[in-house]
């Protein structure tokens, strides 16, 4: 990983989207009073500004930006200033109507929301390279600008496109792929079916068919998709770098989401940003955050930023409950202490048009009276004082697998054993479990590496290739813990299931074999009998062969006495899906037997320690609605109290208390 | 509004849409016989007749209907006469198929159902007036012709097309509207998502698109299908005015219904006529009637007509339940008590064929033996009775707020605080409450005038026009009394949010400010105080700020103790979504307060007064499955039965009471 | 029917689809070894090889297929040989884009899946053939082949196309069935919603439109769909007949399945099969492979084969639960009580590619060691000791009526008193009551002939001809007992209400006619009080005027006290949808009435009789999870353990017991 450009701002960044021209230029300076009175010093501008740039082709009108990068940088704030090419002017999609992005079913989808572009389309890809050059070397040098923002949420609302020029990109995908019709038809298992094809110009993406599709040809498309969202993404960065060497670029993540393969953009942005909606009608919404905050903070283990989240309520969900003034902190926090360098919010000021009207905003329709921007007020001081905490970082000594293919691979519309099974969200129980066991856990591609970490949480990787098996297996070897959950091991980058069946590759680590996946039906539960106690099974077991001890047991229905989890050597295997209760059992052994400091009792205290090797700041993230006592460091500083603290400390419920003191070993847990 | 045509019926109607076509001649002598014993003296006629009566392009067919008006006419039966435009023939559709309508998705829809045309193809208008003539021209002078049917339920089946025509008709209705197309993007917050247009060609109905649309592109879609369908309406009316003066026309409303705003329709005809398909299944179906029929009432502040209805099942919903005898008696009552002349059922004979087989109708398909059949004996006997009530009114001191641009735009697919909150289901409840303390309610328009009307209940005005805000601001300020609902004020008429938010141009009225709207998670359930007691409150809260006194508090909750229900001079304004209960308690303080006769205790017995200021008829709808005793003005006449009513009267369950007396003041409600 | 080719293979068939071109050569020398050890007899080959057999337009390549019947052969192994027809190469699809099929909405649907062919087209049938008769060539003498399958499960993924040729095929097959456009007219109904055509050319199939459709319309498009796919078989069947006179033929059907009419295909082919997959999960499914396998059994009166079964999971579920050993041994000696002469199961190797991966095979991802092919061992071996069972029949009394007209008639989307009331549940449960009484019951289309059964059920006969009900009334008149469910009798061949209202021309015979139907709400009930049991109604009653007695009233609700089931001389009505309690008590009462030999009490024992006249062997199948203690015939031979039977057994859950001893008059109830 090249060394990255870093973000030139003291302390902190706070801040949030800010769309002048929404706003009469009147409106402005009340703006950047009441940023300067919340301490805002970051804003990220004209993400969707294209057609106020460029209302017709080649007719540029940059004269309000300018005067808005004026106006900013005379007070103080910088601009995270996007290139503006998240979605087209009208005028482009007219021109060029075959850039319309079309679906499934054939359906080409029209000009009236956002990101309504064909991926591979090659008018659309000139075009944005050519604005973002035009934005480069006209802003290039303003000393406004803090950071490129590319592009907005790639795979957010289009992800996908099924157009002829899809398709004939995806043949060309294929063919570098695959380099022989014979090589493809090998991988695709083309004589199933009568699929064999005797020349790529034969295959189309997988539109809407008479049944079950091809697997194979699924995943590959949902490859060559990702890919192509990433050519857009590096097509732009080419220029950035170019003409910009040093002002850092990033996009927008969106937590872990299923439409792109982030590890890649990752690589090829100078900081990591995300983009976090929790739901606060949803109980395990604020663990579900730190799920995604963890992937952030391991995507180049570095600082990274809250682009965007909700002052308090969003638009988009079908019910839109909004913040309490406690939540929002409490969210803001705890991307602080998952090693985020600073919290942005959508938007600045709440918009009157368009589909966002009721989405929260720092200053919301109230203006200055808002209970939001009070809110903001504060934070923003509270902010300010966690300023010691900019560049530091979180370490972690345990490990979880996230994988774009294996998941994409195992998710439905495919003919799997169930359709009920999520890699998801049983990685973010896993996550959870883990957190309320006291761990902090980073994220890491499947082929790793793997060193610095004691353990290796694998929550279920569907599709595994031999590379990443042997580096799991040497992983163990040279010592490391490995738990693996169930439906791993399955299938082999083409999609096929590896020969003698799963867990493939990762059967002489793990010494079982799987002689039948079986699904529990909906509503159905097994029992996980584990010593003494018996946890709930649903969704899913095993009947599993092979040499691996059993540590646990299913207790009565059709594999009654056979082994629910199995160890061999230092390696685990989970063959069902666990409530939350068993999860934590099961993690606090494993993680216990690898020698970390786990919590004897599960809590809701979620507790992360960032460090810059002198100073340990440690956060305690009360997830809970009743107060909690915790053990506290005596004499630690409270950095939002200043205060010193005694050996237990209370935190109400919803509350967050961080505390400063000289960097030990091992803080890291 | 311009003096209407009426109809030339003795007493009232009683009668059904009537399709001799589907039946031999020899049929139609039995039809005659079984009218005539029945007391039918009005049969709807020729709706769907095109491909009959003109089965090719200019080669018509009219001997058949020529037969059947004289054979009815000779009976004593008089013709509601369609212009039979409902739905075209087969040639038609097949020598200009760009006449077929296109859903959002881009499908063009085939024929083979009903109404199946796009409202904006010019082929389609040229094809309805032409034969909208031919049929004034041919029937115009016929004695039996006693009312023009034009089209039929416009926006039933169909009510926007997204074909190429109706774009062009779209971008022509916007250049009308806007002029600019600065004008149209300022409206449209065209800087929002970019989607600044230079030109008006530009412009595409809202198809299906990547993501969220443009709120007031939609809202302007709605309202320019609206208008289409009325131009078509208007269009053949042009036609009837000019050829036939002086006999009446209607097109038959569904309700109160989203397709078309109604009020535009009632301007135009001279009878307004209603569809109305309670559904027995439902135990609120009555009361949900009544607030159709109030709206028919309110439309033109005459006597209108029941056109269609049911008299037993119908056949388009799930699962189609029969009405028992009394239930059907009950519907036919309450639509007279609510100032209807007549009531009319879909069909006269029960068809064999098409989709509507399974429809019950006046004669079933066991023929005059079958139940609805010797219902309708007995009903035709029952409305005779009622002959003396032809022309009478009902005078309503409450009015309600029905307006459709306001409807639209606060409904999905928008992106809103919550999918859940329904204005009409809102007004329906308030309806409800309203009915059950005794109280009879107009229906008017958000502009009013809402002057004779002591209160006015506003169940929900999301958009509110400046024009609008000041009318019932001046109508408090005269000294009426004003109740606004939840989610009120929030948007102009170009769906942006007012500045400073809600309740915008009320806020001055209302004396509150919402500060963030608070809709509750599916299942959650808030806490109304009001006084002693305590109401739940489901779906939606606010958070408000302002003057104005609190009536009633939430309990518990992230607004705890703040106030849910306001009082600003005449005006209140509830914040949230109540029970029953809770509606009825705060309509009855507040209707009480504005000085009306108000049920101490709900009832479900709904009572309403027709009268001609000379005698009053009232009628008591039992909607209970329990007898009722009700206070009976002692000396007044049973209109059913003739007899004399003592101080009280009990009123079977499903049964009705019809007591004529001398008027007195007041006595409306 | 003339007489049928069988099938040379010595005792029960023992086999499942083999696909040796998705694994190497040297696979198939194990494949053949585990095919040797466990006892299989018979393959189906070749389903899905078109582009396997010839990759390129008329390249062949039989090479590989060759050396696989040649080493089939070698090891005593023969081949139910696929006309390889089920699904088209790349090649030709992309040579003739218009023969794939399109749906109702316009969406041309893309290759990728299988069966990806519009019915109609001619490019299709012209290629299916000219492949055929190349198959029936080359391997029409091969000593191993015993039997050809032609194409796959016909109706599966594609049952009806809406493309263009399918439009103008349809159109000729209108022209062919009503000769002039005005009798398309009649029975369509036309004059309903002005649909009166004036040419054929003007009509379309049923697709996408603004409203409910014609069901005439509707109707007639399913028969033509059917037809359709049926052309396609026969043209197939043609060539066959004509190269390879010997061979038999042969299609799998899936069950009683809506697809396509099975009574027409079974006339057609030699051997009737069948694909049967019940779901372990759904605790009735055991009697529902019943339902099924009673209309294979019945479709020609003489041996069938399963060709299709799961040996454990399917992978097409939402959730695919694994069967267990003994479930999959129940399900195969089910198929065998009722006449099957052979189980076969999908399919002799478990997939590693395409979307059949998790489908469980003969063999498992685990090869020699899974379960499935232990169990496999076991159940060869089993099924080897039924050798004499081969070619024996099963005679019933008791017939029921399967039409698909009717059932096609009456499903949704049709526009009927409710969506609720399904034909083919009704039938499944009369079925399964049937089955708990002990009475074996054979399927018979709705003409007859009905000689030889002592009882007629019909569970519902929406559409019935006139034809039709003489035949049924001429049956009771002759003696047999007929009983009739609800919503029979309702419209004729047109789909057209029978003048009067139901039960049409069944009303003689019933001696009741049917005022109104009258659906229950979801959730409602109603009563059947029958002497002095009650019974719960759901989904149906129906109010009923005549002169037949009632047996059996409704209790309550708005038909209280009138009739529910009524008796006219030998022909009863059940006007009402039974618990099954109900229908066990119902059913006894009838079926003892006839002279059955019915059990007093209802048992989850599944009893049926093989014989040849000579020996009879009866199967009894314990369907429920307690053991269950039966009458046996002391002294019969136990066909599995060859012990001699007592007076009684007790048969573990899940278990099956076959006896052998010599006929006896009446032996086959």
């Amino acid at each position: 990983m090249s060394k990255s450009r870093s973000l030139d701002i003291a302390g902190l960044v706070f801040g949030g989207d800010y769309n002048p021209e929404q706003w009469p230029e009147e409106v402005w300076l009340d703006d950047v009073r009441l940023m300067n009175a919340a301490g805002v010093n970051l804003v990220s501008l004209g993400v969707f500004s294209w057609s106020k740039l460029e209302p017709a082709p080649e007719r540029f009108d940059f004269g309000w930006l300018d005067r808005v990068l004026d106006l900013l940088y005379a007070h103080g704030i910088k601009a995270d200033l996007a290139t503006a090419t998240a979605s087209p002017p009208p005028w482009l999609v007219r021109a060029h109507p075959e850039m319309l992005p079309v679906d499934a079913s054939g359906v080409r989808l029209e000009f009236g929301s956002r990101q309504t572009y064909c991926p591979s389309s090659p008018v659309w890809r000139e075009n944005t390279v050519r604005l973002c050059t035009k934005m480069a070397k006209r802003y290039g040098e303003h000393p406004g600008l803090a950071m490129w923002h590319v592009s907005n949420e790639y795979g957010d609302e289009l992800s996908r496109c099924w157009c002829p020029a899809s398709a004939n990109a995806f043949r060309q995908w294929l063919r570098r792929r695959y380099l022989t019709i014979d090589a493809l038809n090998a991988a695709w298992g083309a004589t199933v079916w009568s699929q064999i094809y005797t020349d790529f110009g034969q295959i189309e993406p997988p539109r809407a068919t008479t049944g079950p599709g091809n697997p194979a040809q699924r995943l590959d498309f949902l490859r060559f998709s990702s890919d192509e969202l990433l050519g857009l993404f590096s097509a732009e960065v080419e220029v950035l770098r170019e003409l910009t060497p040093d002002v850092p670029v990033t996009t927008n993540f969106m937590g872990i989401s299923p439409g792109t393969n982030y590890w890649q953009f990752a690589g090829r942005e100078d900081i990591v940003s995300d983009d976090a909606y929790p739901d606060p009608a949803d109980a395990d919404s604020g663990y579900g955050a730190g799920f995604g905050y963890s992937f952030m903070r391991s995507a180049k283990h570095q600082p990274w930023l809250l682009l965007e989240s909700a002052p308090s309520a969003v638009n988009w969900r079908d019910v839109n409950v909004p913040k309490t003034s406690a939540r929002r902190r409490l969210d803001a926090m705890a991307a602080i202490a998952h090693g985020c360098d600073g919290v942005m919010y959508f938007q600045w000021r709440q918009a009157r048009q368009g589909p966002e009207r009721f989405h929260s905003a720092m200053v919301g329709h109230r203006g200055e009276a808002s209970r939001t921007f009070q809110d903001s007020l504060r934070l923003g001081a509270e902010l300010a004082a966690l300023a010691p905490l900019k560049g530091t970082t979180v370490r972690a000594r345990v490990a979880m697998v996230v994988d774009w293919d294996s998941w994409w691979a195992s998710s439905a519309p495919e003919c799997l054993p169930s359709q009920r099974l999520s890699w998801a969200e049983q990685a973010r129980a896993w996550h959870k479990a883990a957190t309320m066991l006291g761990v902090t856990v980073d994220m890491v591609p499947a082929e790793g590496p793997f060193d610095g970490y004691v353990a290796l949480l694998i929550p279920g990787l569907f599709l595994v290739t031999k590379a990443q098996a042997d580096a799991i297996t040497a992983y163990a070897e040279s010592g490391g813990r490995v738990l693996v959950g169930c439906f791993s091991g399955v299938v082999d980058e083409t999609n096929s299931v590896h020969n003698g069946g799963a867990p493939g590759p990762l059967r002489q680590l793990l010494g079982v074999e799987v002689d039948e996946f079986w699904p529990l039906a909906d509503g159905e539960t097994g029992v996980f009998k584990w010593g003494a106690d018996a946890f709930a099974v649903s969704l899913w077991q095993e009947a599993l062969e092979g040499d691996a001890r059993g540590l646990s047991h299913y207790e009565g229905g059709p594999l009654d006495g056979r082994p629910a989890m199995t160890e061999n050597g230092r390696a685990r295997y989970l063959s069902c899906v666990l409530d939350d209760a068993g999860l934590v059992a099961v993690l606090r052994e494993f993680l216990a037997d690898a020698g970390l400091p786990v919590r004897q009792t599960a809590s809701p205290i979620e507790r992360i320690t960032r460090t810059d090797g002198q100073t340990d700041y440690t956060f305690w993230l009360n997830h809970a609605e009743a107060p909690q006592l915790v053990e506290t460091p005596a004499g630690a500083v409270d950095m939002l109290t200043g205060q010193c603290l005694g050996p237990t400390t209370t935190i109400a419920a919803g509350d967050v208390l961080i505390a400063a003191k000289h960097s030990e070993e091992g803080a890291g847990q």
